[in-house]
């Protein structure tokens, strides 16, 4: 199987790193930033451009995987130039069928994991969720996500920008908070190893436990406590704002009623 | 070693548990809800009471844990039943100073973990954080979390309530987000086992990697996806205004300004 990627930036990173070591021919990588282009194509033998213009042969790839910002698939599209390819993009909330005019097939190759080219990603364990415009794209596009992965899934648009969602609260705004508190302890000298335990059960309870085991301070409107704990987050800002914002909502969800702190 | 334990809640009855398994001899549990220490009292040979005074030799005990929350703690310490026993308790917010009046000496034993008791909990696993009036009370306490794990550490009460925000955070700002996000995907159709391996690298980064690596639309300003986002979730109050808040957070911080949503 040969493909070509558009987009160099860390899901393009880490498509093209994990298929060429799975055996595909990568024939280009295409970015606006050429450097990016060069660095990726080096290591999976793949000819870097700057344009999709200066690569002619776009009709010999079984795919041409797509995986730039949303706001740059119809750029890439509105080209013309895949009119004869069989492309998909990797984006969790772009609506598939917006490709039609512009592919001999289209549909979704969405890997549901954060990446960024410096931290290394088990791509074995990542499910992928796929969409496809006809049968045939569909038993290729499992072929190639078999590659990959045991765990490939089909999932239409709407579904998968759902899973979207799921995903900015679990990665995009857990990571934040674990990040500032990591922050928070180094500024505390508290040593965020200690955190690991808790977080394990945390996610233990809320993953594998069918009842609701919310605990702390917000659930049993404890006042005192919290009003205690945001005195001691007066210099942070951001830590103190998200602490009254969660708390007033966990102790309205669980308690029907407002709590002003 | 002989001790009484002054609560059957959550924190009390995993304490308890892991303590009596450890060889330790409880003497007496004691809750105003008589059913709740009868309950725990009856797996670790202890005998259960309703009232302090029902129980006249708090003396014998080498420790009396007072596990009840922050608010219930004065009023324990206030029946002046243990003006001759080293007393220690089990709150991260708790100034353990305030004990000096009404115990021979006092002192904090702190597992930093979430405890119900419905939920297995891995002890040795869990760091305990201690804090004493005297040295030979260090002692005894090391002694005592010694028995049940290896990470014991000294903290003060100013410390130890810093961690407790952490903690906040850790465990029950994250737990409820992850048990909006279940629901969230039962309503949807969506197999909370695909949240895992991204939850599993989102902590790996956060936790592991010094540098930032934020990802999503929040970081990158991206407004119209986070608009079809929240779309999507206005059937859901909670989780479209807490996608609004955390995504503004997010902004701000990485970007210096404020972003309308």
């Amino acid at each position: 199987m040969q493909i070509s990627i558009i987009g160099a930036g860390n899901v393009a990173t880490h498509l093209a790193l994990a298929l060429h070591l799975k055996g595909i021919k990568i024939n280009s990588i295409v970015s606006r930033n050429i450097k990016n282009a060069e660095v990726l194509a080096i290591q999976v033998g793949a000819t870097a451009h700057s344009n999709m213009k200066k690569d002619t042969s776009w009709g010999e790839n079984d795919f041409v995987i797509v995986a730039v910002k949303d706001d740059a698939i119809e750029s890439v599209l509105s080209s013309n130039l895949l009119k004869n390819s069989n492309v998909v993009h990797t984006s969790g909330s772009y609506e598939s069928d917006k490709m039609k005019p512009f592919c001999k097939s289209y549909g979704a190759f969405y890997p549901f994991q954060t990446f960024r080219k410096t931290a290394q990603v088990n791509i074995a364990d990542v499910p992928f969720f796929i969409e496809f415009s006809d049968s045939s794209l569909k038993e290729k596009l499992f072929e190639l996500a078999h590659l990959l992965t045991p765990k490939v899934f089909e999932l239409d648009s709407i579904a998968r920008k759902k899973l979207h969602v799921s995903g900015v609260f679990i990665n995009n705004f857990i990571y934040f908070l674990l990040h500032k508190m990591k922050q928070f302890g180094d500024h505390h000298q508290i040593d965020a190893q200690h955190f690991m335990p808790l977080l394990q059960q945390t996610i233990n309870n809320a993953m594998y436990h069918p009842e609701n085991l919310q605990t702390g301070p917000a659930m049993r409107g404890d006042i005192q406590t919290m009003q205690s704990h945001l005195e001691l987050l007066k210099d942070n800002a951001i830590l103190q704002n998200l602490y009254k914002t969660l708390s007033a909502t966990i102790y309205k969800d669980i308690n029907g009623k407002e709590i002003e702190l």
